[in-house]
């Protein structure tokens, strides 16, 4: 199980004070936390608290400020590709781009910089008409994600394939649909494009954040989610992450399990 | 999803104790707290603490004091099929058989008995030579049990199908042929048998046993698990059952609705 931090985004107040100001403290210090909490990729989002044209130089920034305390590969999220392709630039290690929709023109220019920088993608389950409301047409779109891929020449492991799960409280019908379409997906190729999901999603403005949140990433865990954007310094969602991984069989059991998979 | 509340079962000190001594008190206390909690039925098993030849007797003495409190439906649980046949004799409500393993006699008797009785029964995908390792020998027992529901004209969404679930800390493999077994028994009828999982189990000696049990009851209910005996008062595992039903969208969000869930 792939987790990538969610926390250096624009969204959160912190951080879009942080963008304004050109202050690195906050982008390092979630940067190390996640790390700590146990975040495998961090995703770099600068929301809107940066007017777009403004974006490819703020994502060198803050690529760079946090590269200087944490080693770790980043998700590059914006709907803004040259602010993305700039902070590729900068990356020490292989970078996610996210993300892309089944639009011929982002897929394009998407895949061509994927395959120029090493990078992996992450491709959206929707067109500009929007997200499908059952699994049968997510899967349709992730099939032109995987032939996308195939033209491009990315590898297929490289693609992570996100069939957009929406809140519960108002598209409650979602949560099923994403489940089938999970498990559908890893059928598509052999080997099969990976799946990630932007999981806080399911659960926005619910009472019961924290125990939507990790029932779901059981669930979706059961139906072929490999990697997921989401808090990684919760620890209860880390505890349920670890005890997946050992009742899927993918890690070794032990009685410390949860102490070995942060450690990891 | 349908909770079975395992707690009435001689394996446990004070009810083994209870047994011997012909003392109701504790049957009692925990018929009702586990209605409380939120059983939907409660399993009854003497375990060893009663010799076999004792048991027809012990099990009428059993359904007779759990039905002075509570009204659940019984799931009557042995391998002594006269023992059964005593307790469904007294059941108020319409029972479940637990449970008939795939051996021609003990079907025979078992769906015999729950046609006479109007029961329900719980049929496990293993025979005399034991439990398969794999997902697809599980399913072709589970085929068997849907013939023979066929054969006796047992309504096939009163056959609740048992995968049998093994402790991951020695038989880890067996997790995820489970889930995928639940899920292929699912499509082997229309209507579909119903599935069950004897939940404890699959946490047995592990030091984070309650996170185990919840964190494998969402993925097995993400895979089609419809009922589990279980522990009724784990309040974080009942939580995790009716977040589920919200996630596969069974039961209508509201943001009260772990209240709603136990209320029902």
């Amino acid at each position: 199980m792939i987790i990538i931090g969610e926390r250096i985004n624009g969204m959160f107040t912190d951080i879009g004070e942080a963008l304004r100001n050109k202050d690195p403290k906050p982008l390092q210090f979630w940067a190390t936390k996640q790390e700590e909490g146990g975040a495998h990729y961090l995703d770099v989002n600068s929301g809107p608290a940066i007017p777009t044209g403004e974006r490819p130089e703020a994502y060198k920034w803050m690529v760079q400020v946090i590269q200087e305390v944490s080693d770790l590969p980043l998700t590059l999220d914006s709907t803004n590709y040259n602010a993305i392709e700039e902070g590729l630039k900068l990356c020490k290690r292989p970078a996610m781009i996210n993300s892309v929709p089944v639009e011929r023109a982002k897929i394009e220019r998407v895949f061509a910089m994927a395959i120029q920088y090493n990078a992996q993608v992450i491709g959206l389950t929707m067109d500009n008409k929007g997200i499908p409301k059952d699994a049968e047409n997510r899967v349709a779109f992730a099939l032109e994600l995987v032939a996308a891929a195939d033209e491009f020449g990315l590898y297929m492991e490289d693609l992570f394939i996100d069939p957009l799960i929406l809140p519960c409280n108002v598209a409650q019908e979602h949560a099923p649909e994403v489940l089938e379409a999970l498990r559908q997906i890893k059928t598509l190729a052999d080997p099969a494009p990976r799946t990630v999901l932007g999981l806080s999603n399911v659960s926005q403005k619910s009472p019961d954040r924290r125990l939507i949140n990790r029932t779901y990433l059981a669930m979706a865990m059961a139906c072929g989610l490999d990697a997921a954007i989401m808090d990684a310094n919760d620890d209860a969602l880390i505890d349920v992450a670890a005890t997946c991984e050992i009742l899927l069989n993918k890690s070794v059991y032990a009685d410390s399990y949860l102490k070995v998979f942060r450690t990891r």
